[in-house]
């Protein structure tokens, strides 16, 4: 099964960050809106519940943490998808490493540009109008992270949440 | 805000369930498939942690039990909803009893007819159709349940976890 690990910001973010989605995401539907740790990797149904142990562990490890986001960014020209640029503060840059570790099953590994996808597959021009009058709106939000999900993969490409992680707790 | 719990069967009946969910049920995007057992029901931030101190006290107290499902029915003529129905086995039972205490805020109660939606909001005309077609597929189930999660309800009507809670651990 196709597993993620992942933080949902609070309501406030993922309601402005579905406002726009609504309209430029595609995945809309799949999953809220989410600052992805870890991308989706394998793992059958024994590999999982050891993962589940050693996220528990990271977990256990970690302090809540602030997340903090001051503006709007994109990944374009790579691809034309716009984002919550989120501050890659210690305590968010240390949780993805923790589960990074070689204990822990990876999937396809980026370098990690912490954000909240809020459009993405746009056509250029889409981008340029799209990104051009939502990066004029201040979009500024400062608040504390204290757990993070480990969800798995439908057929349908949609995400449900296996087990949530609360820092300093496990 | 407005809190909800539920249980999440396993991938292979969520992948089911969607299959039906998709053309029937405009509830696809909101939620994964899912069995409801306790409706929607609002608690501010502070009274949210203490709910979560006494489901994590329910779920410790309760052992996993296994789901049962034989077949397909429907609310009709109440409402045009079809679903599969969940054997009121024993541990399901007394897990909804547990989560309905006086000292767990509740909202709209109904008797519990467990079920998994997979089909709502259907004109007379579509009711019949579907149901007449799909309660001639076997749907025979039987898997162990060894968590539920309360989740929270964003504004555009589609849900988030906010914590899992495993039966038998808290």
């Amino acid at each position: 099964m196709k597993y993620g690990i992942a933080l949902f910001p609070s309501k406030q973010i993922q309601d402005i960050a579905n406002s726009y989605r609504k309209r430029y995401d595609p995945h809309y539907a799949l999953i809220p809106p989410h600052v992805t740790l870890k991308e989706a990797f394998e793992a059958d149904e024994d590999r999982i519940e050891e993962v589940v142990q050693e996220l528990s562990t990271v977990a256990k490890d970690t302090q809540p943490f602030t997340l903090m986001i001051n503006k709007l960014s994109t990944f374009s020209p790579v691809t034309n998808t716009i984002y919550m640029k989120v501050e890659p503060a210690e305590g968010l840059m240390e949780l993805h490493q923790k589960l990074h570790r070689s204990d822990i099953p990876n999937g396809q590994t980026f370098s990690f540009v912490p954000h909240i996808t809020i459009a993405q597959k746009l056509s250029d021009d889409e981008h340029s109008d799209v990104y051009g009058s939502l990066r004029m709106i201040s979009h500024e939000f400062e608040e504390t992270i204290d757990r993070f999900q480990l969800l798995y993969q439908l057929e349908n490409g949609s995400w449900t949440v296996y087990e949530t992680f609360r820092l300093g707790k496990g």
